[in-house]
C-alpha cells in the first residue's frame, strides 16, 4: 500500500466462506522487514493453534462462549501477544491487563481490568459473568474474585517476557505523558487479541484480552474490558472485537455504534462497517475489528497497514493474514 | 402509584420549560414515611443548591462543562447523597467512588472508578479528560494522577458518614453476594448523583458520581464511569446521566443506546426514552434518567416510585421533586 491509500474498501475480496469463528491480535502500521513483521510466521501459527482450538468446540456442538474463552486464552498463554503473557509494560513498569467477555443470549457481559496476577484475565472476566452480580471489577478486588471463583493466579513476573521488559527499558520517559503513549503504542505493535464465535444454536459471543498501551499511565484502563465500547454482543445484531486506538474506541463508544448502525439504522454489516470506520479514520484513530453476526454475516477490516487476523468455516478450514495484501480482509453479510 | 402501574407514560404532563440544566440523585422505591422520605426537604434543598450552582455559570455564558462540574461537586460534598460524603461502603467497609464526565463537543470524556480518597471525583474525571491521554483511570493510579492535577485528596474517612457506617453496619453478611448486594441495594435507596446542561453556544455536557452499590464487591466498577453505559454526552445526539441498577445499564450500554434511538433510529427524544425504558423496564431494571437535546428537548423518567430530580430554566426558575406523583417528570422534544 505504500503510496496508496492505507484504507481502501475497493480492495476488498468478494469470495463467500461461512465463518464459525474470528480471530484478531492486534492492528498497527509496520512493515515486513520490521522485528515484528519477520516474525509472521510464528505470530499466525498462533493465531491457528487458537482458531483449531475453538473449532474443535463448535464442530461438536459447543457453545461460541466456551470457543472464544479457550481461544483467546490460547493467545493469553502465548508470549508473542500482548496479552495475558507478553503483556506491554506501564510507565512503572508493570503489567495491568484487561479483558471482557460478552455472550450474545442477554446479553450479558463480565469484565476484569487493571489485573496483574491472573493467568488468564478472560477466564476471570467470564467468572465475573456467570458468578457475581456484577459485570466489571478492577485491581485486587477483580484478583480476589478470580482466586476464590478458581482462577490461576500467578506471580506478576509470569507476564513479563524478556523482549518486553528489554523493549520497555530502552524507551526514554517523556515529560508528556500524552506523547509517551502515543509513541511507545506505535512503536510496540504488539496487539490486543479477540475472537468471535457463532455456535450451532445460532449465538454469537465475544472475548477481548489485553496488556493495553505501551507506558500507559497506571490504571488506565481501555476499551477492551468496556462492554460496548472494544467489545460487544447481542443476538439481535452482532459480535465485535476490536484492537487500536482504545481511547477512540472509547469515546465512539464502538461496538455499541456498530450493532445500533445494524439495528437501529438498518444498515448491513458491510455497510455498517464502512460508516464507522470512516468516523474512526476521520478522528485519526488507528483501529482493526473482527465482526459476526447471527445470521452468519462476518467482517474483518482495519486501517492500518497490518493486522494480524484470521477465520475458520464450518469445515474447519483456516485461513490467516498479518498483512494488508493478505486475504481475509474483506466483508460480507 | 400504590396498586397502579409502577410506570405509566400517560400520566405525565406536557408543559413545555425552556431548559437549561437538569440533575438527579438517584431513584428507586420507596414511601414518603421512609427513614429516607422524610428527608424530602433537606435532599431537594441541596439539589436546588447545584442548580442554582450550575445556572450561575449558564446564565453569564459559561460553559455546560462547568456547570455540571460544579453543580456534582456540590452533590458529592453534601452527605446526604451517595457520591462524594456519604458514599455507601463496600461489603469491607471502604468508599470506593466512581464518576465521569462528557462534553458533547468531539465528544470527549474523562472517567475515574474505584478511588477513595479525592474529595470531588467528578473534578478528578474532568483532569483525565483535559491532561491525560486517557478516558478511565482506576484506583491508586487514578488518585496519583489526581493528586498531581491539583484535586484534593483526603482521608478516606472523610468519606464516611456517621448515618452510612451505621446502615452497613447493620446490615447481616449474607452467603451469597448476588442476594447481598441486591438487598443491600436497594435497603439503602441513597442515590448516584448526575447533572446534564445545555450552554449558551449550544453544547451540552453530562457529568455522574456514584459510591455505587452498598455492598457492592471490592473493585466493582458501575455504569457511572463509562462512556455509553451511565453517563453520555454527544452534540449530535442528547446528553444523559442515568440512575439505577448499574449492572443492566453496562449490559445494554444505555446511554449511547438512547443516543443511537435518536440518531441512528430518527425517534424522537421522548419517544426514545420511551423505549428505552420499555427495554429496561422489561429486564427487571429499576432506572432513572435525565436527558437533554442540543435542540433544548429534555426528559426525566424512571420506572420507580421515588426520583430525586430538578430542573433549572433560562429564567432560572427552579422546580424539583423527589415522589412519582411530583412535578418534573415528563417528555418534551
Amino acid at each position: 500500500m505504500d503510496g496508496g491509500p492505507r484504507w481502501d474498501l475497493r480492495s476488498v475480496s468478494t469470495e463467500v466462506i461461512h465463518v464459525r469463528m474470528l480471530i484478531h491480535a492486534g492492528a498497527g502500521n509496520l512493515s515486513r522487514d520490521s522485528d515484528l513483521g519477520r516474525l509472521e510466521p510464528q505470530m499466525l501459527e498462533g493465531l491457528r493453534h487458537a482458531l483449531r482450538t475453538g473449532h474443535d468446540i463448535l464442530r461438536v456442538g459447543g457453545s461460541s462462549l466456551d470457543a472464544v474463552t479457550e481461544a483467546v486464552a490460547c493467545l493469553e498463554d502465548n508470549p508473542l501477544y500482548n496479552a495475558g503473557r507478553g503483556s506491554v509494560l506501564t510507565r512503572e513498569g508493570r503489567v495491568e491487563m484487561d479483558a471482557a467477555i460478552m455472550d450474545g443470549r442477554g446479553p450479558r457481559a463480565g469484565a476484569v481490568a487493571c489485573v496483574g496476577t491472573i493467568r488468564n484475565p478472560v477466564r476471570a472476566a467470564r467468572s465475573v459473568m456467570e458468578h457475581s452480580p456484577h459485570v466489571l471489577l478492577v485491581g485486587t478486588g477483580a484478583e480476589a474474585f478470580a482466586r476464590d471463583h478458581g482462577c490461576t493466579l500467578v506471580s506478576p513476573h509470569h507476564f513479563v517476557t524478556p523482549e518486553m521488559y528489554a523493549y520497555w527499558s530502552s524507551l526514554a520517559p517523556s515529560e508528556d505523558p500524552r506523547l509517551e503513549v502515543s509513541a511507545g503504542g506505535t512503536a510496540s505493535k504488539r496487539g490486543t487479541v479477540g475472537a468471535v464465535a457463532l455456535d450451532q444454536q445460532g449465538n454469537v459471543a465475544v472475548a477481548t484480552s489485553t496488556g493495553g498501551l505501551t507506558r500507559k499511565m497506571p490504571g488506565r484502563v481501555g476499551d477492551s474490558p468496556i462492554p460496548g465500547a472494544g467489545t460487544y454482543a447481542c443476538n439481535r445484531s452482532v459480535a465485535v472485537s476490536f484492537t487500536g486506538s482504545g481511547e477512540h474506541l472509547m469515546r465512539s463508544v464502538a461496538g455499541h455504534r456498530l450493532a445500533a448502525l445494524v439495528e437501529q439504522r438498518g444498515l448491513s454489516l458491510a455497510e455498517a462497517v464502512t460508516v464507522l470506520l470512516g468516523e474512526l479514520t476521520a478522528a485519526g484513530a488507528d483501529v482493526g475489528l473482527i465482526a459476526l453476526s447471527p445470521q452468519g454475516g462476518w467482517c474483518i477490516d482495519f486501517n492500518t497497514t497490518a493486522m494480524l487476523r484470521g477465520v475458520v468455516d464450518a469445515a474447519g478450514t483456516i485461513t490467516s493474514a498479518m498483512f494488508i495484501d493478505g486475504p481475509v480482509r474483506r466483508q460480507a453479510g
